[in-house]
């Protein structure tokens, strides 16, 4: 059985003078004496002094970056600047080379877009090692929230029959062979052959699933993979992404409103107990990266600023028509600098007019409610005035929307109607609709994308930076 | 906003002579007077107690099973048999009417088999209640396990385009065209214009990728959908299934058995302690429905003592060589009561024979090891035998394989030569190889199909009862 110590440990451990033996990669080596070691256990190195006097020159030669070794040695305080131990090793052991000519990761900085491109090494970067760790932290923090409330935890299925979930473009599950595609009579594909006996897609959302759990158990959520076959090439959006969709019985839209801005607080608040070294370097490094931009485009707050400012700060509630009424009288739209201009109520809004809200005007996480029920989907709750649903649109400084929810239409008579209205086939939705049909109940939810959470929490600009192997048009690579 | 009180906390209370508020779905009505009352956050029902003297006709009618109301009154203790309180009505509402000739879950046993049919609906019977909450607390304590020994959470691609992960049969994902398949000059499906511009699958492990965070981060683990297109219609196999995936860097098959043990002894101690009540019930369910068998089909031990079992001895660990002997030697091969006999060294063990070992011979979790390497993925370690690779199936009663996992081999040139003796094509892999390449070290993990682990904790016999919507042949119906 392999024993070592994991570095993190060894880096708070004052057990100086005792034997320790650890195993890691060499990210630098000095002089043919200092080696800066990493076990991945935490961002830091440590460093292992080499007795080079006493070390064979064919096994210093070894000792190069991505080399993985074992040191064995005493660990003992360090004189050296930014540490407080090091490990005097007595003995280096080569576990695997690493061909400095070859080894992509040289110690310099590399653009994220060149790290893109070696998905499989980056995590060992000092950038991917923290956003990765922050990742990891907020999923945690997600099933600790929920689990603290007695939700529970449903998986919704990823292979779906409905293609009703009206959230996207779909990709298709299949076992057909495109060369000898079965048949029906009249010529068309015969989908009564597929593996599931009829034609089935990746999911888009587990709500429609969920809410069947939540009319059961009271309070459920769903954290798992979601879909769009969507052809869109942005910094925003993946064709493969994980999303949180909490559901509950017995609550309107307040309640709805009230949760996610617990659950928001909560995770971020999490985030910064539990990785405050990793936030401390990605709030540098996103002060780094900021100088590189004109004075007027850097934002006015630091990472870790923006963080505290969303935890101290009410989100501001206010209904769609208002936000309207702010957008006309505002100055882009008075300039006509909007590329969209606001014209009047009803319009959908644009990514440019959701900024202005959130950060030029309230300049805090903002949640926008009441839309018109023609920009809005089948199951959202009409309101009194018939032209408008219980929606809520969560929108987040520097992201946009974060959280897309609502209360859901539990009257079976005013959902059929709208789903006749929009075309939504409510034969394939039987099973949805029962539970209007049998002991419905007012309930709410709403969905939360999980790489825009990372997004927002790291600092990162690009969504391909947050999630481990991307997938996005043309690229499915790892 | 709606305020109400939930039924699990009220069930815990003594502020007795206290208004509350509750809403839930009705399971009985008796008497026009005792509503049995649920609003899922427990199994247990709170009983109201209805003035029916003062109460209007009409709406005491639409008191039914599967209705959802609304109670106000007074919490009182109760001099009822088998509840501590009570509350005594002061204002039913009907929330959602539930018609009782067409309302598919009545007050009395349904089979499991009409269950499934009605899977949107079965969340509301005790039993699903009790399975949907074990399965729950199994999901929640495992994120805890790793999160804990500093693990990190890695989401690994649903959508890849690699073939080659060597567990099973894989569904396409595509968004090409039956009709209007594009075509190469040759003839042949043009997978350059499908979105990802590659011929894509659902994954059927997480394991490849999780081996490239694993050599960056030391300890990852996945917890993720993956996905069969095998014509299984077993009991024991779903198309669509969620596995658990830890992967760690400088350890063995030692280190790796370690880790598995202590894991599986975790996360059933936890649901032991955060699910007695619906443990319990199942525990009661499992002894009704093996009181339908034949005396010596019975278990030995029932579902209770079957997991103090595996909390309170250590799995038997033994070579896949010794397994042999045991089983050669045995009185079913003797007798030729095996349906596939043992003969001698290389053969496949078979369901039969894992049942044997697990169930007859050692009567406790079975942990199998160093198999041949024939019978193996390319992956694993080859030992210095030459012939057996450092793997490990673990067994468990009633269920057979629960995990299997092996030390990965970290030698370049051993695994390229295994990958070309087994086909395994080299360039498609080469973000894989390339761990191997520059740092390589002892690394390992294993799988643990989570639905087979629920199976197990609930006593379950049918794996579609532990998965909300499950996917096989010819079904994906919700």
């Amino acid at each position: 059985m392999i024993r070592r110590q994991q570095i993190n440990d060894l880096l708070k451990s004052t057990a100086f003078n005792t034997e320790v033996k650890v195993m890691g990669w060499v990210k630098t080596f000095r002089n043919n004496q200092f080696i800066a070691l990493n076990d991945g256990s935490c961002m830091a190195n440590i460093q292992v002094v080499v007795d080079f006097n006493n070390t064979p020159e064919n096994l210093l030669k070894r000792i190069t970056t991505g080399a993985a070794i074992t040191v064995e040695g005493i660990l003992v305080e360090s004189l050296g600047k930014g540490q407080t131990v090091e490990i005097k090793a007595s003995k280096v052991e080569i576990l695997g080379d690493s061909d400095a000519e070859k080894y992509p990761l040289q110690p310099k900085k590399h653009s994220l877009e060149f790290l893109r491109e070696i998905a499989h090494l980056r995590f060992r970067t000092n950038t991917f090692n923290a956003v990765f760790k922050v990742r990891h932290a907020l999923a945690f923090a997600i099933h600790q929230f929920y689990n603290e409330r007695g939700f529970v935890y449903m998986h919704t299925p990823v292979i779906t029959a409905s293609d009703a979930e009206g959230a996207g473009e779909m990709f298709r599950v299949t076992t057909l062979d495109f060369d000898h595609t079965p048949r029906t009579e009249d010529g068309k594909v015969d989908f009564s052959a597929d593996f599931f006996g009829r034609s089935t897609n990746l999911t888009v959302s587990g709500q429609l699933e969920g809410e069947l759990a939540a009319t059961a158990f009271g309070k459920i959520y769903t954290f798992g993979p979601t879909f769009r076959a969507e052809n869109s090439n942005t910094t925003r959006h993946l064709a493969e992404f994980w999303m949180i969709e909490p559901e509950v019985a017995f609550a309107d839209l307040e309640n709805n409103m009230e949760l996610a801005e617990d659950m928001m607080k909560y995770v971020i608040s999490y985030a910064k107990d539990h990785c405050a070294e990793e936030l401390a370097f990605l709030n540098n490094r996103l002060l780094e990266e900021e100088k590189q931009k004109p004075q007027n485009e850097r934002s006015e707050l630091s990472l870790l600023e923006k963080l505290d400012f969303c935890l101290n700060n009410d989100f501001q509630r206010l209904t769609y028509t208002e936000a309207i009424d702010i957008l006309k009288a505002s100055k882009p739209n008075q300039k006509k600098q909007f590329k969209y201009l606001i014209e009047g109520w009803g319009a959908d809004l644009q990514s440019e007019h959701e900024r202005y809200l959130v950060e030029k005007h309230f300049k805090k996480p903002v949640i926008l409610t009441d839309y018109p029920k023609d920009i809005k989907s089948f199951y959202m709750r009409l309101n009194d005035d018939g032209k408008t649903v219980a929606a809520m649109d969560i929108l987040f400084p520097g992201i946009g929307e974060m959280i897309g929810g609502s209360q859901r239409e539990e009257r079976l008579d005013v959902l059929t109607k709208r789903m006749e209205e929009m075309g939504v086939p409510q034969d394939e939705l039987w099973w949805y609709l029962d539970t209007r049909r049998f002991g419905t109940v007012p309930h709410a939810g709403f969905g939360l994308g999980f790489e825009r959470l990372v997004l927002f929490v790291t600092g990162m600009t690009n969504i391909r930076d947050v999630i481990a192997f991307p997938r996005f048009p043309k690229s499915a690579e790892f």
